[in-house]
């Protein structure tokens, strides 16, 4: 009997990497190479390369990860939140958790760039919008932001930009508006120079009053919380009036759960709209990931930050969705950008948009009706027992007035299982919400030793004006799928229109669409993570901020920085808070004057983005034809701007899917100079194991936990973008008003509006760290870039590749350029793209970081099989355009003009040069995994130009 | 203000009933109904009809239910179990948990009758044909049976029909076939009167030695367990040659992990193999559900009882994949039928199936060898302290010899948080699995109080000869889908091929396709329920055990039976156990000759079936020619059975779906005669609230959890069919040698394996029951009634409605008559349930009870926008039947004769009389919901002709 020491090898490794190790072989024939260690020796410059192995703790099987996280899970004690401020109990429809929030179809799919494949997921955004519109009474609502508190940010940004009002105005911020948002904001009109005043605003009915709140001070923008913090409805006509008569513009932090039963923002003045939409059935998940919404009256939808959905046509002229007015997004406007969002919140947009549509207009009226219900009982008997409130009229909080008492009465809340808000040493808040049952109002009546009636439900006690009389979610969705058979099978529906990871390949470049491993995913919905509110006591958070802690140390061991902020909750967010510690590290210094950011021309647009939101001015440094950074020029660029430069953004491995091996130079060059460099980084997926930018040179990273590490892109969200800094730049990353532990005290202030960000999904990289260990991370990193080199490999002889390192060599990606073929046959990266579909593929990345090419990265996920069959099918397309160059096609009525081809164009008449088969089964298709796009090619231009931003009334679908 | 008590109203009832209050108003109204009270005092006879509310617990709000059943499931306590006999921890797959057992797409599917809408499941089961084929040796295996002691005591029966061994011959089964097993065949042996003879067989190698073994009686069968109960690997050859020598067949009951390693059955002579999967991938819960195995040599495999997955092709001779030989089923052979298995285990064995997918023959052998190498480490350290075992050669399990001390090293395990077997006083045994950690060996040695080493990998230690060298699972898909992102893809793309719930309506008379809630379903994975083994100590199972007695009270109540025991784990088993309960009352009674039993045309075949396997003798009551039991004939049959009447069966409403009025009369008359009446519950979903068989004249009724009460059909199972009683039959209830609790001690014995059959699933009709409470039973029961009125009322119109009770009302489901439609134009059943696939629908319930007719019942759950989108597909489907009858077209080019229509099929010439667009859109189908066959039309004979029923090599898919 031989004894090998095999026994309980975690072999989650072998199933997160799609090659087997004969695959690998094979791939490395192919392309050369003698062995993997040989690839990355040849691939990766010496200079950076990392000498020692990743070290982390060995990687554990499946059951004992699992096991780990449960442990961690039962370290969290779950009380019954009543601490409210913008985090609130909700039952998640079974229906929509198992369907959604635990489907792959749905959470795996990418953001919805290529329309034709995502009319599902972009319909959902579509009744999001709608419901957001609604209820606020404002005519275009975008397809989510990234919690209430940036909603503001953005908000204080576009009434800036929508305001005549004078260069030095202010922003007047109502007293009552959320605390934290207040500070996000802060942290966000610092670089930007602007000044913002915080007042008692409910008085305010005069552009005199108006003034004086401002403490003399011009007036661009007003934010009001709608109710207020502390729970308080005030009729704020008076104020909108005074503020439109200075030239301010007004915004509303609305609660749409009481929309469904107060005015709308729009009926008493608002412009602008923003909130969270948590409380519909998103868990509170310790911050998020939730949903911000915004939505704005006529004249400020071109404006808007963030993404649009809208309807249009495709070329058959059968309505389709597409995202709107793109032009508008931060990739496109670079450092003309307004503002850097670009992952949002899709997945919990949807789930919100699908609560909506499950409840429907009278269910969502009832939970209100409700959820008030148990507030005024609450209220009657603190009352009666003689207790009073500051809050005459209110929805679903109480702010009480308990002198002195505050500690106490929190501390007995806490013993009878109920958190409450401590507002200050006299005064405690309570929010109840539709989760609150009777037993937990009696709980929390006790900690104030009163009794308490059952609720009876009943209209509103607020004044009749500002009740709601008008309707709201009246489009047949919103009407039709209230069994749970209807909306199992609208769900269904939906997400059979989309193309996601479980149908096939997503070779997006720059994107790293990788497994998202069920074991990764689930404990995200389990209670003990999913229930905390972010402001809960530390005590009752142990298990994870544990996790978090583990999370951020290994971070800095596989990224080589010293410290790590996982507060971000989209990559962009990252970016402006590394920007930000930059920013703040010269001031510090006494360099205040240096603001010039280097950003090469190969950069993703958001870099120019975010470091204008930081204040900074951006210098675009030339790229070099071998596709490298121009280092002339950069040595140019930095003698001109010598004492002014404070930051080069690069990206690395380059986003041309290079190993540059001028970084250290780079770095050198630019340090010398006195500036910071950040490393952007979205490529980290070819570095893991490899080398640390931490330690060739990178002063700050932002990472993309949504990218190499396994959180799902969720249709466009949600990311996490932890920002990672070495130690000098430690004192100025992001930190919380309501969270010692989430950042030092020295900080630039909060860039999220929870400590920790999207907390509840951080479980999922965690256990992708716990799964893989240092040796599974290396090897992933490894077979990407052996992946990406076999397409390279396999596809030169079809399309140049468009850059390549010194030995030949690309990284995790490659380029396919096909400008040259686009001259000879008028054949587009478009036309390309939309014929992959007929193919069963998503397309690569398609004109990014150049114009007429293809970026393909196929992750270390992808198996040989679908490599090949993605090589197979772009080497048929080469031949489809091949006929088009031999004049044997004309391309206007080619196969690949006409892509995508939908089941139902095949029943129609026949005139083209091709056949029906040639058209939807191409070679390789497989006809029993056929996939249909359920449109074909969208006119974007058609819908900007009619641009139709909620759901079409049913009239619009019909043919006749 | 105005206070009304709405404050949590559980709003489920709305949530699993379809139509709204508006769309049950517009229906009363279609059929000329006043009220909902007014239609259930036409429709159901006054004599039957409840005259009280249905009393149970008020209905509770789905965040209620779920903490309701998470108490109970904190009353359970997890121990590691090492009980083995037939239950081992395993690890599912989690992405086999999450995209099977979790998604609707799989669980709420039906069997496989329309193989064109199932070929995913269908290939899912011939993968498992194939696993169980190729590890047993033995060429054909069914697509699962119940359970392990079922699939024993089935093999009885198919070795008796296989032997021409004398009347008078015994089974012959060795002492080390688990218990369970050994009590089940008892029980089904009894009423067949076989004898069975227990001894041990390890020594017989000889006909001499055989017929000793069997008290010198002749032998048809032998029965080993491979390994044996205790443990042992023993060489079974000369065993087996002596049996075919004796002519007898042999089975083994054999272990599908440890036959990775072990010489398979068939390399040792054994005829029939058959056994549990459970151990791959499906958690023990409490019992099951879990799919048993049988595989046969050749020769026996048109005798073999259980569905079969054959490989035949399409019109356009593409392979697909059908259910092979049914002609050999119970509902079709009726009262020649040898065996009444109907329901099997689809969702389980596809598990078990996707566990040997993903696990492939190198990883299921690795999990072997370590399961082996566990125990080595067990044993050696055993034997090292002085413990001697009684099993030299073993796999995972070992009998360890503990005189007198067994009692005692039991409890030392449970206080180290282990569950071992007491086998007697003196010795007790022990099972290690793939799940067994480090940890739990340390455990469990140290209630021996004994050190163990770490286990070590390496070959089996038993003899070289009885070594597996053989290969196994060599087709490509068990090295195709290794990666979890494979993985993913490939169960998408069979889900995708399949038309279940989720996609639209299943309108199957007698099936009861209704909604399966999430909330239902939630807790059958928590590891509360999934992880007990059934023969766990009573006090670890409180939770589990005291949700079981709840529900076999409401069951109780519901019916107005006295006594329900839920161990029988199909509809099948509960028939025979009611059937067996009344041969046992009879016999008790000294009525010894009573074994008539009387069984109207109309019936489920199964009834026959169980009749037979019962001990009783089928006799016809004929149907009058409105349908109903025709008394005349029934008086005339009691007349001359007189004392022999044992029973009638009848299924109520009967299988007509019509309220016969002569109910009560007929059972006072067989009552009169001295027989029992056998209310069949499969219609049970028209009564519930209005009618209780258990008042109205029924003695015994079994009902079917997966149809009224909310346990999804699995794909063709799980079910559970529990058997209700009144008093006098209650002590003839099964029950369980391992179980005081399982039923009375003068009960008939174990109906199934497990004390309490399938328990895991058990919570989700609990769930269904409390959620609803009496009213919302009682108002699904009467929307039922009201939906399938509304659907007799539109169509009547359009196809004659073939039966009706008294008020032209029909129960829960209707029968349209094509007859004289098929004989006016040739268009057949078949061709319209064909073309209602390509309007995207299940069809009707096919020539049952009636050929040529359509049987459909469209349950509660279906909203009024889906019943009216099937009128109308019906509709038009009549008009393209009248396009054949005017001659127009000509039915063997009819778009009818060619349905189902796949995508594939558009794009070849076309010179059918109608178009593309007519045949793959017709009116009503919306293009963004169109569900595409993968097939089309199945020659089903072609494939009786050629049998595969194991996976065909990829070659036999290659079109060139």
């Amino acid at each position: 009997m031989t004894h090998a020491p095999q026994h309980h090898t975690p072999d989650f490794v072998g199933r997160h990497i799609g090659p087997s190790d004969d695959d690998v072989s094979a791939m490395l024939k192919l392309i050369g190479q003698a062995s993997m260690g040989g690839l990355v020796e040849q691939a990766i410059p010496g200079l950076i390369r990392a000498t020692a192995a990743l070290d982390l703790q060995a990687a554990e099987s499946e059951p004992a990860v699992i096991a780990e996280l449960r442990a961690k899970a039962d370290r969290n004690t779950v009380l019954r939140s009543m601490i409210g401020l913008g985090y609130y109990g909700t039952h998640t429809p079974p229906v929509v958790r198992r369907n959604i929030l635990e489907n792959p179809a749905w959470y795996t799919a990418y953001t919805p760039y290529q329309p034709e494949i995502s009319q599902g997921r972009l319909e959902a955004l579509l009744n999001f919008q709608t419901v957001v519109s609604d209820l606020t009474g404002l005519p275009t609502a975008g397809a989510s932001l990234l919690d209430e508190s940036t909603a503001v940010a953005e908000a204080m940004t576009l009434m800036r930009r929508g305001s005549k009002a004078a260069k030095d105005a202010v922003l007047l911020v109502d007293a009552q508006v959320m605390p934290q948002s207040i500070a996000v904001t802060q942290t966000r009109a610092v670089p930007l120079g602007i000044d913002i005043v915080v007042a008692d605003l409910t008085g305010v009915a005069d552009e005199a009053a108006l003034t004086a709140a401002a403490d003399g001070r011009a007036v661009f923008g007003v934010v009001v919380q709608y109710p207020g913090a502390d729970g308080a409805i005030h009729d704020w006509s008076g104020l909108a009036q005074a503020a439109h008569a200075a030239g301010a513009l007004v915004t509303a932090a609305a609660d749409l759960l009481a929309l469904t039963l107060l005015t709308s923002p729009a009926s008493w003045g608002a412009d602008i709209a923003v909130g969270t939409t948590q409380r519909f059935g998103v868990p509170m998940g310790f911050g998020g990931p939730h949903a911000g919404y915004m939505s704005v009256r006529a004249g400020l939808e071109r404006t808007m930050p963030g993404r649009l959905v809208g309807v249009s046509v495709d070329v058959d002229g059968a309505p389709a969705y597409r995202l709107a007015l793109q032009t508008r997004e931060q990739h496109i406007r670079r450092e003309k950008a307004t503002s850097n969002i670009c992952t949002a919140q899709v997945l919990l947009a949807v789930m919100a948009s699908m609560y909506a549509v499950w409840h429907g207009p009278d269910g969502l009226s009832r939970i209100a009706r409700e959820t008030h219900a148990k507030a005024v009982a609450l209220h009657d008997s603190l009352h009666a027992a003689g207790i009073e409130t500051t809050t005459e009229h209110y929805f679903d909080t109480l702010t009480a007035i308990v002198p002195g008492r505050a500690d106490a009465v929190v501390e007995a809340a806490v013993e009878h299982g109920v958190n409450i808000w401590r507002v200050d040493a006299d005064h405690v808040s309570l929010s109840v919400d539709e989760t609150t049952t009777a037993d937990d109002l009696h709980a929390v009546a006790s900690a104030f030793g009163v009794n308490i009636p059952e609720p009876q439900d009943g209209e509103p006690t607020w004044p009749a004006e500002l009740r709601r009389t008008d309707d709201f979610l009246t489009h047949p969705v919103f009407h039709s799928h209230h069994s749970e058979t209807a909306m199992l099978r609208y769900l269904r529906a939906l997400s059979d229109r989309d193309y996601a990871l479980d149908r096939g390949m997503i070779p997006l470049g720059s994107c790293t669409m990788k497994l998202n491993a069920t074991t990764e995913m689930e404990s995200v919905t389990w209670p003990e993570f999913a229930n905390l509110h972010p402001f809960a006591p530390a005590d009752q958070t142990v298990g994870i901020r544990e996790l978090i802690t583990d999370l951020e140390q290994w971070l800095c061991d596989i990224t080589g920085y010293d410290s790590v902020s996982l507060q971000p909750n989209a990559g962009s967010q990252g970016e402006l808070a590394g920007l930000l510690a930059i920013h703040a590290y010269h001031q510090a210094n006494g360099d205040s004057d240096r603001n010039i950011c280097l950003i090469p021309a190969s950069a993703h647009g958001t870099n120019a983005a975010s470091a204008v939101m930081a204040g900074l001015k951006v210098i675009v440094v030339k790229t070099a034809p071998t596709g490298e950074v121009d280092m002339e020029d950069l040595k140019q660029k930095i003698k001109e701007h010598g004492e002014s430069l404070a930051a080069i953004m690069v990206t690395y491995p380059s986003t041309h899917g290079v190993f540059e091996d001028t970084i250290t130079d780079l770095c050198s060059l630019v340090h010398e100079a006195g500036g910071q460099v950040y490393v952007d980084g979205a490529n980290l997926n070819a570095l893991v194991g490899l080398a640390q930018p931490g330690t060739f040179g990178g002063d700050v990273s932002h990472l993309n936990l949504h990218k190499t590490f396994c959180i799902p892109h969720g249709g466009g969200g949600p990311g996490v973008g932890p920002v990672a800094v070495r130690a000098h730049l430690a004192p100025y990353l992001p930190n919380h008003p309501f969270s010692e532990e989430a950042g030092p005290q020295t900080g630039v202030g909060p860039i999220s509006a929870a400590p920790f960000g999207s907390a509840s999904i951080l479980p999922i990289s965690w256990a992708y760290v716990r799964l893989m260990g240092g040796a599974g991370l290396t090897q992933a990193t490894e077979t990407a870039i052996l992946s990406a080199n076999y397409i390279a490999t396999r596809l030169r002889k079809h399309f140049p590749v468009l850059y390549a390192g010194e030995n030949g060599l690309v990284a995790h990606e490659c380029i396919l350029d096909l400008r040259g073929l686009t001259k000879e046959s008028g054949v587009t990266v478009d036309d390309v793209a939309k014929r992959l579909i007929d193919y069963g593929f998503h397309a690569p990345t398609m004109s990014f970081p150049v114009a007429g090419t293809l970026m393909v990265e196929p992750t270390e996920s992808e198996d040989l099989g679908e490599i090949d069959r993605f090589c197979e099918a772009m080497i048929a397309i080469r031949g489809e355009i091949q006929q088009v160059i031999d004049g044997k096609v004309d391309v206007a009525d080619s196969v690949l003009r006409h892509a995508p081809h939908t089941a139902i164009s095949l029943t129609t008449e026949w005139d083209h040069p091709y056949t029906r088969a040639e058209a939807a089964y191409p070679s390789g298709v497989d006809p029993l995994r056929k996939y249909w796009a359920p449109v074909r090619r969208i006119d974007g231009a058609y819908g900007d130009r009619n641009l139709v931003c909620s759901c079409p009334s049913p009239e619009a679908y019909d043919e006749s």
